[in-house]
């Protein structure tokens, strides 16, 4: 390459500014990249001055990832066209929901040849059915699209804690530039090629957190808590020989598979809110979402019926049996502690 | 077989006596096997009375498992070679260190076509080298030896909390009976064919929990901690492919693997004294397994140095930089916060 290859980031929350201080200064670092990387800030007023304006004169998100400065090269546009026009590598990473409605305006905008990289966690959908966000994005805007998942909360890796995390991206030399533009000596990358199985294993992990959850409202010792994360991993792997392409065995060893999966279901709000959910009986999801989480959605409660969905509509339910118990325990129509007469059905591969 | 098949249990421990109120109810039900279990309890006296005694009139391990009856087809014996001799199955659940003492009596005295099914978690040793117990136990008796491992606390176990359990036995015949022997709706069992993968699971967790603990010790977050973990799951997998035979990667994803590794990690005695050990740093394991355990000695530790006796024997110590760290951390040979600096050098696969 004769030119730079440029970096945008779209999305600026606590994950994406986490990231965009890495990227930033990953960048400086390695001579092929363009020392400037652009990053769509979803404008809004913030003590009474535009969010992007504090982000390029201070060089700091104040809103979302207060006390951690950004390289002073990562600056922030409002326009997401205009941040993401001369790009070669597309960051995406904001909310789900918003992830059509972001990428409309790009159609014809963007370099032919970028390449995607999604840390979006969660399932898109298409006329009721499953989508993986990186297929969304890859149909929408006629490119490839990698994705990177781990056991990354935001915070911790901004303080640059030691994690790892994983890219999944079928072309290999694609894979070495998207790693060399994360990859640090605390936030250390592997490349895999089945990106299908690092997305579904990032969406899955929190419905395995809620039945999680529930053994903990439901004060389930050790060993069942042990046997249901367990028998989730299994459900998540079978979920990926069964509806999508050659899933390595190996991709559920890394940072997307077991490491994310087994922090979210000791920490993290799903299982914490499905503790709840069980020992508040007569509240909802809705609810307990309203009362902790200021109305945001819980997305393990959510990923459930959509993968019932598919369930149903491919014939699969028993074939999944912690998955359909908690797509039914989530809207109250299963007990509880109907969970583990669900799990002793499991099949067994 | 028109001989009733015949069940005895050598150790009556915590764990001991959950496994024979499992035992002792399912040979009631299964028509070929003999309903009387023959268990030998190392005698003691108990409030004045002799352990054997207690249990054969009370029918509840007072000492080890108060709380819980054993069914009245359980028979306390002090003698080993009297409980053991007419066994077709013999089920061994007592301490590592009492292994070779309570086999060699019954050299030549047991059926020659008996089979074994060690419970017993840890490493042995013979002349300075690690030893898998079930092959000390086969040698010593020249039988078959299976093993039983997976997340299974004795006390939830006894209280038929919900859980799941791996059977190591290479035999398929021998491996249905003995699932038959155990397998509850409350525990589960799943039987493997490679019982080393099984039984090397059960001995490398406790040092990958040190690890855990020292990250707890040092405040790290939930990233690190599911990276140490997933990095020792690693080790462990590249631990059973470097020293035995074809391991099966799918064991590694059942209750003996994952789920116990992780309850180890988030629970436990291995990860809470290796948190202690951090925090009080003048003090070594020894003064914290009196302080903590009445001198009970820790498994963790113990398990790396015979680890590293084995890495080093065979020039493999760079290639497990997780469990070298831990063998030098554990004599305060290394600080602990370079832990992190031993991962940053974990080789791929």
């Amino acid at each position: 390459m004769s030119e730079k290859t440029k970096v945008a980031i779209i999305g600026s929350g606590n994950w994406g500014s986490a990231i965009a201080k890495i990227i930033g200064s990953n960048v400086q670092e390695i001579d092929y990249f363009d020392k400037e990387v652009k990053m769509h800030v979803f404008e809004e007023i913030v003590n009474g001055m535009k969010l992007t304006e504090i982000i390029n004169t201070t060089h700091e998100n104040v809103k979302y990832l207060p006390g951690h400065k950004l390289p002073p090269t990562i600056v922030a546009i409002p326009d997401v066209v205009e941040a993401t026009k001369d790009a070669d590598i597309l960051v995406f990473v904001l909310p789900h929901q918003f992830v059509l409605s972001t990428c409309e305006p790009l159609i014809g905008k963007i370099k032919p040849n970028a390449v995607g990289l999604s840390l979006i966690k969660g399932f898109g959908e298409e006329n009721g059915h499953i989508q993986l966000i990186s297929n969304q994005i890859s149909s929408i805007l006629n490119i490839e699209c990698a994705v990177l998942m781990g056991a990354n909360l935001a915070n911790e890796v901004a303080e640059e804690q030691f994690c790892e995390t994983t890219i999944g991206c079928a072309d290999p030399k694609a894979g070495k530039v998207l790693k060399d533009l994360v990859d640090t000596p605390n936030f250390r990358v592997t490349v895999v090629p089945d990106r299908q199985t690092v997305e579904v294993c990032g969406a899955l992990k929190n419905v395995v957190a809620c039945a999680a959850g529930f053994c903990d409202g439901l004060d389930y010792g050790d060993n069942t808590k042990a046997a249901v994360i367990r028998i989730g991993l299994k459900e998540i792997i079978r979920f990926c020989k069964t509806f999508y392409p050659e899933p390595r065995i190996s991709t559920f060893f890394e940072s997307c598979g077991v490491a994310d999966l087994v922090t979210t279901c000791y920490g993290g709000r799903n299982r914490r809110l499905s503790e709840m959910f069980v020992k508040e009986s007569t509240k909802s999801f809705t609810d307990l979402e309203k009362e902790h989480l200021k109305g945001q959605k819980l997305q393990g409660p959510q990923t459930a019926q959509e993968v019932l969905v598919l369930l149903k509509a491919t014939g699969n339910e028993t074939k999944f049996p912690l998955f359909y118990a908690v797509s039914q325990i989530t809207k109250r129509e299963l007990e509880p502690h109907k969970l583990i007469d669900y799990l002793r059905n499991e099949p067994e591969d």
